[in-house]
């Protein structure tokens, strides 16, 4: 199923001193790092999964396959960065995100990211489980009523 | 000026404890932060730029602008990872490189970066400064001429 | 001026994935990025000294020269950890902090830590800047106000 | 069994750009994160027991529990840093370890720590495995042996 258009889920962060590099500015895998903390809080206050029983109980994984960026603009130290979660597919055995990283008016960043659904004891892929793939259909659903709504 | 069959830069590292996550493989900012640090010993040590001194004496920047990542396989906690960089592109102020990750005879990553030139005073982007454009130029040559005694 | 009793600050974090090891706890180092995070938000949204100006507009440094922890019990990817700062030491060049992270009624970990004022111009300490002096007194200030008004 | 005079097992490390901080300096979490590399090397290298196996296949904990550390001077990117580890401690279920890191004839941090042998199955300490303790106590003799040879 590609989407279009689907709901966001967004959350403001403030850069850390410990995120930015000698340069001033945000380290690009300190970056990566906060588009994963925003796929951890998606999955536990939007979807209803809580991520660290989705690892940690269920032993179920959710690595990357792939990953491209683009680093617009740099972004630094106490600067308020918004990210912006969009599903863009709901494959059989994986998901399609896209993050955007917004501040003071500009994209800062733009991540498109593959993540797959596995079994973290065979290492292997599996079929998105029945409630995450309810959960991200929902969010599709939810999205498109909250799109109606504004007309 | 695009290049093909570029010359390798090549460096093992063995994955630590802190690079790996719950889920016992490795962190994908981790791998992002390796390949960073090769970089860095490819300027140090291939290139003849000592990488701090181009950062902080010379305040001069490299921050990326592009990149797009294949994770193939995991990779695990004690594993010897072969890092190897390949210069892609020599821009006018931006350099290109693949940098492929692999272990046990599996590539576990490709990595594509775009990395710009930059002052770090003024925050905006600068030519290549001249020795470094020498140096890469200098690199993809000697690429050639071993690949000429190859024959 | 030593000080007892002092007022606390107080933050509630969640233990991300990213924070936690192969072991599934909190990986040390991550223990002391948080209690870095704390000081900072303290600076900002409790002494009303903005971190980021201080360090990256004043250059003004806050670097660690003293650190002891003791890690009681583990935490966990997903717990709810309530980090505590009291302020125990105004020097004249140095602050004295305790920070406490508790999760689940339990103590996880206590870290004391003395921090000194520097110029990052000069790398050298400085004496107190006159208005984090006088937030940090205020803050102790409060503090007996908060204690006297409970009575 | 205190230990005095302890072998040394020392290592020599870049300071790397993503290991520094705004102010240009090792930000000091980095700096537990390279003596907990260090304390990886030792196990590896120096007392044969492979650390990834020890936490990955045989499922043993080696979890810090109580961490002193001075850092009397700042450490910059592109410094070789030399950590040295000695042996302090060879308790029932735990070890003292002493890690200094000089640089350019400069102690620049000290840091004492208390580690405990566990089992990651049950979270619970358990005694020292026969062969760490035996490889231990060799670390010390072998620093006996070495110590009367210079004379």
């Amino acid at each position: 199923m590609a989407l279009s258009n689907t709901k966001v889920f967004e959350k403001r962060v403030q850069i850390r001193f410990s995120q930015c590099d000698p340069a001033g500015i945000v380290y690009f895998p300190q970056y990566l790092m906060l588009t994963n903390w925003l796929v951890e809080d998606w999955f536990t206050h939007e979807l209803g999964i809580d991520f660290a029983d989705y690892i940690g109980k269920r032993r179920l994984g959710l690595p990357i396959v792939k990953l491209n960026c683009e680093f617009f603009l740099p972004s630094r130290h106490g600067e308020m960065l918004t990210l912006s979660l969009e599903l863009t597919k709901i494959g059989k055995r994986s998901i399609g995100l896209t993050i955007t990283g917004s501040a003071n008016g500009q994209v800062r960043l733009r991540s498109e990211q593959v993540l797959v659904t596995t079994s973290l004891d065979t290492g292997l892929s599996i079929d998105l489980p029945a409630d995450l793939k309810a959960s991200l259909e929902n969010f599709v659903d939810t999205k498109n009523c909250s799109l109606e709504s504004v007309k």
